[in-house]
């Protein structure tokens, strides 16, 4: 897409919002899925999902100041069946959003969790995203089984590179499905993607019924940036939470992203940022 | 485990050794399953599994030269079908041994090497090992029924740092059991392990029914040494296969790793290997 396709675009998107706050219609997901192998429907499908444009610099504040917009977050696999119960502690303690782990670990984490506000989250198809779609579903049904609150996925990256959109839709959807009405985040891997790339990734996800879209998952060479979250909040609009994750480490950093649009951030220097310090690592 | 108490053992796996060789015996999975919490159970379990020490440097030779013994590999998460096709094509004109990819290509490759020798193989739980079990056994299934022929799967490295060997052997044997007879490799990430945990991790693998110890990912900072296959060779005994991959790059590096006991490599560089160049990246 060349830039005066994408400006072109952006007035299209307005056009379109402003006709929705008229009408309150959203296009319904039958018509959307397999309509986008032209460039024409794919603008459609983007224009559905593009409800706002840039952001104001506000987010809704979370009560429990910056705390309760944190995923507390460890995927090392090397995490031991000890380190996970340190995390669970922290972030009982702190009040934190959620703890997130990986799927081998979601069974433990609710139970360590039980009895408290903080939400036992989950990985799906991490982080490669190049999972099998029925894998993802299944590995999804599993941890909402074990009890899992939310679901963070990684889309598929090849796949949508390759604009192979119908397969990113259907793999979404697949895991949207499986979540049973627990909110699923779709991570988008944005270091390995153009900017086209990112909001395209953005519209499908909406489209197919995903809560949030996610920058990174923290191993792929990148992590989130307040451009790439004030774009994603731009193409999703205001209704759909948006994740920031990857190299968030003080509360500055935070406060950035919160800035630029994010609802919520993952990391793993959870402690660090709510107490004034600065983390380490790649999460 | 103290470095006496490794010669201690070696001993003990050398007596076993020769008692084997006059009985022909093995002990049966159930009475191993659940033993091996205390130390004593756990050396015998490895006494089981060690049934040949060192390596004398000669590998039984794979018909086609080194191009046999190549699992030609793309398990990068932005590979699109064009990357894959292009992959199963070199595979095709080279007689490499597989073509090995991330479990959402499967199908496709499976498609794509129909009629040939190269066998279509998939990564499972990849690459962190932090699936759940009942995950990983579901994506086994899915790909076997896509059409894999051998599975590539991570083990539970956390559980294994944390000594938490139950649940490693618990792991491995469901993808066994889902792979409904298809040989299952065990990646260890020998670079995220110490020597204890490799060689416990080989044991595990072997008790559970793998047909194949490897070492590495290529995501996990490390690849194959040279002194790693001999020390899993040495574990696992000569019936047992050990695939070294991670950084496999040239003809030499590939020589260097058959000569200390692996029978299978995996590669990206495998063109650059068998036609005398030398690759790139870290797989």
């Amino acid at each position: 897409m060349s830039s005066s396709e994408l400006e072109s675009l952006v007035e299209r998107v307005v056009a379109r919002v402003q006709e929705q706050a008229r009408y309150q219609a959203v296009p319904p997901l039958p018509e959307l899925r397999g309509t986008w192998q032209d460039q024409s429907a794919l603008r459609a499908l983007m224009d559905a999902g593009a409800t706002r444009l840039g952001t104001d610099g506000t987010s809704p504040a979370q009560p429990g100041g910056l705390a309760g917009y944190i995923d507390h977050t460890l995927l090392a696999p090397t995490a031991t069946r000890a380190d996970i119960v340190k995390v669970c502690e922290e972030a009982r303690r702190h009040s934190f959003a959620s703890v997130c782990v990986n799927s081998t670990w979601i069974g433990l984490v609710a139970r360590m969790l039980e009895g408290s506000r903080v939400m036992p989250i989950c990985v799906v198809g991490f982080p490669l995203g190049a999972m099998a779609t029925p894998a993802k579903a299944a590995e999804t049904r599993q941890a909402i089984a074990d009890g899992a609150h939310e679901i963070d996925m990684v889309i598929d990256i090849g796949a949508l590179k390759g604009g192979d959109h119908d397969r990113v839709f259907d793999d979404i959807r697949a895991v949207v499905e499986a979540a049973q009405g627990r909110p699923v985040k779709v991570i988008l891997e944005t270091s390995m993607l153009t900017r086209d790339e990112k909001i395209v990734g953005c519209a499908i996800s909406k489209a197919a019924g995903a809560a949030f879209v996610k920058t990174s998952t923290g191993f792929g060479g990148g992590g989130a940036t307040a451009e790439d979250i004030a774009l994603m909040r731009a193409v999703v609009g205001p209704d759909m939470g948006v994740k920031a994750s990857g190299g968030v480490r003080t509360a500055q950093d935070a406060q950035k992203l919160i800035a630029a649009g994010a609802t919520r951030l993952g990391a793993s220097a959870s402690v660090a940022i709510v107490t004034g310090g600065s983390g380490k690592g790649s999460y």
